[in-house]
Parts: structure tokens; sequence; C-alpha cells
């Protein structure tokens, strides 16, 4: 048997880099098209655009499984020993496999049979929702859901997992039902409770006061920038612009972060960015050396969920944290008056409301969105809730679950592009992210003993270096799950982070 | 035989449409990527930029010359009789041969050399012109040269043309030393004594004056704005921004103009503009239904070159426009004063000198840049010029033609790009698109005798249309010198490029 340094340069390893080097590149080529497309595009340039990034998805697809890669995969996996299965050389012939099986498994003319069913979905979903009319949305949900069905079949025989699990793979390796039902069937016992006993102690203290604006817009900006820089974004390397729906893209070594303005508040907007800014520092901490390889990108969607919600939620709301912003946030509009202090800001930051409508929930109650979601899902896909039964099911869902029933549809069922748009199986992640966020944050106030003294004088480079050491210039070369247990002692575990929300909600500890 | 309707029905064809669609959605890629990195990508993100673009270039290169390209090509060649030949798609079949046999020619890592040693050899030239040291960059320009050599070689070869003219056809098609050198030899001989006349003649008439700044930035671009949808630009399908060196630029249906701002001086910059604005015009009026064909896209440089000149020089610096927009430029600077009239503008923008500086060359004396250039670089390539003796030659070459002697080779041999970057034939296009623009804007006057009283009153969209109909709707349909006998009844006559010149430097006419 051979050892890590002849897989490294055996010739069928070599040609694999170079391919994935290249689909890397072309990937990298799509997310400055993304960008563009979202942030300064002209409007009559969508058509071409589309057309632009159909071609390079399809070569994309096209590098991926053409031409000589499984045979390559299959000669250089001959080549890996126990000893060689730790090298980053054997983690990204793993990563690399998983990849191309991910490609393969799926037909072409099937995904392309659904990406047109969920384009035509999602123009209808926005007509539907706009007119609260759930039947309008039902024959082309309909066929989405089928090509999901299928899709999932044909990843579910070619990843050997099972049907909504093969689902679940995509958008995060290694999570299964097996592991989600716990963690969910836990949150869905003990956050109703919770968000019970929190309302009731937050109407013992102040209503939190929005600060008045206006907020010119270009101090708004300044402000974040100044924020990010802090945090250690660098616009060297990195843009901050203005889209519609803010998120962050771009391509290696050259991370974007998009948001938008409300002169009227600019509380949400500063999130926003703060959030995007997580996204932004993993993309960026990435191992260089392997930068273009799948082993230097990121984990899935829960992890890099969980590096913009450990920055949004877990240090951005925390009052060392507004210990250091307030006075740049004063400073930035010549802020004054009541509204102007930590403790209100910290109120206004944590403050948990029974609402119907998931991107604007907070962090207690959003879980029990995500729970209700992914109960319906695979009802949804295994057959046992008929479509046309959703929004009774989602209101029932809700009234368990939060106690608020949605008048109409367009506030229940239709709120989300997710299944429209042909995304299931994703959901979950949000809240995965938001348990590894805690688990995460936990480990490092374990290791950083001042940690939050730090981060009230604005010091936050510690805490940066950390995640860059631990998590970001990991990369993919462990599975989440693995990275997990080497960062924080085990794995995910939901109790990390209900003492989270009970410390800060409850305010205990 | 078959006819033209079997050429585009059969398979061949199709299968090569369907390539040279993804072919040109790649290039369209590579378009809006060049214009990112120009206008605002991060510094930082240079690296990765050049990666991006070299890993789409190779895949362009590689779609054209892999896989059944040319067997499709004998095959539907094989289906073209007398009348196909006459349809666009015997036209695009045309095209197609073209980028295939350009494509070939050349093997992969001469490309591959050519195109590290031009980059190393920028990089010196930025320095060596810094320092004037034209000796620092003979090493690495004579690297170039030899690789030049094997370009033109393998060109030369596989489209049977000579040495030469196989590097001028890159650029634009048809182009040869047989048509080049009566030209070019004309304008050799008549031009300096036209200068003199010129120029004794401004010395009777009064200074033209700069009005005086500063010119707000914000101002400069509504502006320039306001003037360039009045010429028919829309910015729904097309931006304009800020870059160091300006350029058209983006993609099919996204087209995006560039410029640079000085707040001392409008002027040029407003003209600067005005020149891309020509480019532009003719990349957003090629014809929609062959978007994506090679006979859908724009001719040569020098047509190419006409359409920008002919806005700018033939259009902008006429006194008609002027009197249409020098009351805009007041309002929107709030101009006052004796620099404020139609003449002095007119004498603003004609004004003609003897210049060491082809990029600030006006009308008159730029063809004799071009000659020298034109003369040197064969000179050079043949080797009848050792390198080594460039420098004096270029002195020598400037005495004669222009009447002043660069005091160092940075304001001599140094001042192009183009060499280091292995642009040899490119440089006789620009004034190629001079002869055209003035031969086109001839035939346009005549087409439309009201043509000067309807710009002077800002009615632009006549001339506008008739371009668009005669010269961007064609695409690549006819070669450029069949369509300039189309459009103008006869092919390159630098007697009416003259005769402007003599019109309007000596106020003839």
């Amino acid at each position: 048997m051979s050892n890590a340094g002849t897989l490294a340069e055996s010739p069928a390893y070599a040609a694999l880099t170079d391919r994935f080097r290249r689909i890397a590149l072309v990937g990298d080529a799509l997310g400055i098209l993304g960008w563009d497309q979202a942030t300064l595009m002209p409007e009559g340039s969508a058509g071409g655009r589309a057309e632009q990034i159909a071609a390079l998805s399809v070569l994309c697809h096209e590098l991926l499984v053409a031409g000589d890669v499984r045979d390559n995969l299959d000669a250089a996996g001959e080549m890996l020993d126990e000893a060689g299965e730790e090298s980053w050389e054997a983690a990204n012939l793993r990563e690399m496999s998983r990849a191309y099986l991910n490609a393969a498994a799926v037909p072409g003319d099937l995904v392309e049979s659904a990406a047109r069913a969920s384009a035509v979905c999602e123009v209808q979903w926005r007509q539907a929702r706009a007119d609260n009319d759930f039947a309008s949305l039902v024959p082309a949900l309909e066929e989405v859901i089928g090509l999901v069905k299928q899709i999932g079949l044909a990843r579910s025989e070619a990843l050997s997992l099972s049907f909504y699990d093969a689902l679940l793979d995509e958008y995060e390796a290694g999570t299964t039902v097996a592991k989600l039902d716990p963690l969910f069937g836990q949150l869905a016992t003990d956050l109703p409770n919770l968000v019970n006993e929190v309302i009731e102690h937050q109407a013992t203290r102040p209503e939190p006061a929005l600060p008045p604006g206006p907020f010119p817009i270009a101090r708004q900006r300044e402000l974040a920038a100044e924020l990010i820089q802090i945090l250690g974004f660098s616009f060297d390397s990195g843009r901050l612009d203005i889209s519609h729906h803010p998120f962050c893209g771009g391509a290696a070594g050259d991370v974007r972060i998009t948001t938008r303005y409300s002169e009227e508040n600019f509380t949400e907007s500063l999130m926003g960015v703060l959030h995007e800014t997580g996204h932004a520092l993993y993309e960026a901490g990435l191992p260089e050396a392997w930068r273009y390889q799948p082993v230097g990108q990121a984990l899935g969607m829960a992890i890099h969920e969980s590096q913009s919600l450990l920055v949004k939620m877990q240090v951005s709301r925390s009052r060392p944290f507004l210990q250091f912003a307030l006075p740049r946030m004063q400073a930035a509009f010549g802020g004054e008056g009541p509204a102007w202090n930590v403790e209100n800001f910290y109120r206004l930051y944590t403050r948990v409301e029974r609402g119907l409508i998931r991107v604007d929930a907070d962090e207690v109650t959003y879980p029990l969105h995500v729970v209700l979601r992914y109960r319906l899902e695979r009802a949804l896909l295994s057959g046992d809730l008929p479509l046309g039964d959703l929004p009774g099911a989602w209101n029932d869902g809700m009234r368990d679950l939060l106690g608020v029933v949605p008048p109409d549809d367009a506030s229940g069922c239709l709120q989300d592009v997710h299944w429209p748009s042909g995304a299931f199986g994703y959901f979950p992640t949000y809240t995965l992210g938001a348990m590894a966020a805690a688990q995460l944050y936990a480990a490092a106030r374990a290791a950083m003993p001042g940690l939050e003294e730090d981060i009230a004088a604005g010091r936050l480079s510690g805490l940066v270096s950390w995640l860059r050491e631990k998590v970001h210039q990991r990369g993919a070369y462990r599975p989440a799950e693995d990275l997990l247990i080497e960062v924080t002692g085990q794995p995910l575990d939901f109790r990390i982070f209900l003492d989270h929300l009970q410390t800060r909600y409850l305010d205990r500890g």
C-alpha cells in the first residue's frame, strides 16, 4: 500500500486538482456575476445575465461529471491507506468524491426540469403571496414537489442515504433525520414554555425605545464599515454595497457584503451587516493554501450560518458589544436622549415576540418556525400531508408551537420562497447554525476568560483569531460534526443553546 | 446541392450555433469580470481575478477548438451553394470558420508563453517608462517580439496570409500591407504639409481659452449622462462608471462605459465619454436576432473605432453639435464669461499641435503617430531594425513626420503599452477607423441633407438610426470592406479623410 505522499504525487490526483481548480474558478466567476446582478446590473440586462449564469453553471456541471473524473477518483482512491486518510490531500479527495457523487447522482434533464419548474413556481408564488391566494399556487408547487421527490430518490440511491436525508445532505453534509429528530423534538418541547417565561419576564422591564431618526444612509454606511473593519473585515479584498436582499457573495479573496438601509431605523440594517460579516469572515479566513480545492471551501449551510449567528446573535446583541458599539453609533448620528443607553439597546436587540414571520423572528422563537417547516415538508414529501391541506396544517402548527394563528396564508404558509424554489431540507440548517453558534461561542468564552472584557473594550481580534484558527482555517478538512467535537469537545448539544437562551432572556447567569 | 434553408436546418450547423452561443456567453461573463476589475474590484483581489479570467479564457479556447467543431464546420460547409452564400446563416458559418481557424492556428502552449511573456514585459515597461530606461526593457521586449514572430508564422500558415498580414488580420479582418501601404504612404506625404498649413492658419485666430473650473464631478457625470442619452445610450441596459483608463465593456445587452474626471477640466473627460458612447451604440445596436452568434458580433477594431471617432471627432467637435451642447454645459456648471461661446469651444476642440504623445494627439497629427509605429513595428518584426536601435529610429521618425524630437524615451518609444503587451498590427486600426469615420459621416450627410441643422437643434436620433440601420444592425454579415462599399459606394478612400481635415482645419467649405 502507498502513503499520503504518494496520493499527493499521483497523476490521477494531480488531474483532479487541476479539474477542481477550474471548477472553483468558474464558480468564483458565477459569484461575481451574481453579486453584480443583485447590486448594480441595469434592469434591462436581466435576460442576458440569466443566460450567462446558466451557461457557466452548465460548464461547471460538465467539468464535474465529464471526462475522466470518475476514473481518476477511483485511481486516486486506491492510493489511500489508513495514515493517508488523515492528510489534507485525502480529505480533499473525500470532498471531490462527494461533489462528484452529488453532481452525477441526478440526471441532467431532471436538474433542468426542476430548475425550470422552480423558476415558474417562484414567479407564481410572488403573485400568490401578493394575492393571498394559496390555491393558485397548488398546481405549480405540486409539480415542484414531484420533481424534488424524483431528485431525492436519485440522490438517495447514489449516496446510500434515506430519501429525506439525501435532501438534507445537499445543504449540510451528514445531517440526518436520526440526528434532527431528537434535537428538534427537544426544542418543540422546551421552547414554547421558555417563550412564555421570557415574555412574562420581559414584561417586568421597561419597553425598549427605538432611537428617533432620521439616520442618513451615508452615516449608516460609515458606521457599518467602521464596525466590520474592527471585526476584521478588509476592504482591501472585499466590498460593502446595497442590494434588495442582503447577502455575502463574491469570490475567493474578494468577499462582498450587501445590505439595505432605512433612514428611519438603522438598528436592523446594522445587525444585517454584522450577520453577513460573520459569513464574510469565514470565507475570507479559509485556508489559502487550499484555495480553489474542495477541501479549502467552507462547510455546509449550518456551519456557515453558525458563523453569521455567532457574530450577530452571540456577540453583537450582548451587553459587552453594545458597551463598545453604542458610543460609536451615537457619534455616527449625534444620538442623544433616553433611547441612547446600553440597557435600552440591549432590550431592543433581545426583544421576544410571538410573531407570524420567520425572517422577523427573534432568537427564541425562530427555532419554532423552523420546527414547523421541518415537520410540514417531511409530511408533504412523504404524502402524509396532501398539498391542499397545507394551510390548515400550517395554522394548526403555529397555534401549537407559537400560540398564534396567521390571519391569512400570505403571513402563513405563503411567506417563504424556499419550497416554491425547490429548497426542501434547507430550513433545518438555520437552527443547526444557531445551536452551533451557541456551542462555539461557549467554547470561545471558556478558552478566553477575558473575552467579554475585550469585546466591551472593542478588542475583537482575539475572538476572530480564535474562530479563524479553529473553524475558518480548517476549511472542509473535517466534516462539520467532527469539527464541532474537535473544537467544543462534543457533538451538537441543544442544551448549550437552551442555556444561552435562558441566560440571556431570563437574565440568569 | 442544397439551399440556405438546408444549411440552417442541418444538424452540424445547429451543433455549431449551440457551441458558439456558449462561447459568446462565456465571453460576456469575461466582459463583466473585466469591467468589474477596472472599476470597483478591491485592489487585493487582483490575483484571484486574473485566475478567474485565465480559467474562462482557456474554457473559451477549448470550446472553440475541441470536440467536433472542425468536423461540423466541414459538414456545414458542404451544404452551402451560391444562393446560400448570401444568407445570414452562411455569413455566420463564415465567421465561425474564421474564429475556429484563428483559434486553432496557434498552439496552446505558444499562446500561453506569449501571454506570460507579455504580462512580465508589461510590468517591466511600467517601470522602464517611469525610469526613462529603454535598455532595461530590451530583454523582455525581445522575448515578446520573438513569440509574436512565432505566432505570426503560425497564423500565416493557417490563414494563408503573409506574416504581417496575419497579425493585422487579428484586429481587423481583411487588412493587408497591400492596402495599408498606399493609404499610409499618402498620409505620410500629405499630412506633414497639412499640419504646417493648419498651424499657420490657426495662428491667425485667437487662442482658445479653457473655461475656468472647478467643475464638480457629480455635475460632470450628470452632463455626460444627459448627452449620451440624447445620443441614444440607454441606462436601462448600460452603465457609466469611473475607471483609470476609459473604455466601453460589459456584455451583450449590458453595455458599460467608463471615464475619468478631472475637477479642473471637464472638456477632455466629456469627449472621452462621447468616444466610448460611439463604441457603446455599436454594441447596443447589434442585431438582436443574432445575439451570441459570430455573425451578430461587431466587426474588427477599425470599424469599431470608426463608430467612436464618428461620434467624438466627426460629430462632437463640429459647430452644430457645440451649438446644441454648449448651453447644456453652461447650465451644468453655471458657466459664464468669455470662454463660454461656441467659437471658443470649437477652437478648443480643434486645436492642432505637434505633440510627442499619441493619446493626446489631435485629429490631424494622430495619423502620423500611427504611420511611425506601423513602419517601426514592421521593421522590428522583419529584423531590419534591431531592437536596440529603436529609440534612434523613433526620434528620427518623429522629426521627419511631425517635426519634433522627444527629449527622452519616456515621451518617445516607451510611451505605448501595445508592443510590451504583444499587440503588433493593432496601431493601424486607429487610423483606418478615423478614415472610415470620415467616409461614413460624409455618406450620412449626403443621405440626410438636414443633418447638421438637426444636430444643432439636439435632434440626434436621425443620425443614430442611420448608423444603426447601415452599420450596427449589420453585425458581421459583410466583411468591413464590403460594408463600407455598401454604405458609402466605395472602398476606404483617404481623400475623404483629407478633405474633412482640410475643410475643418483650414476653414474651407
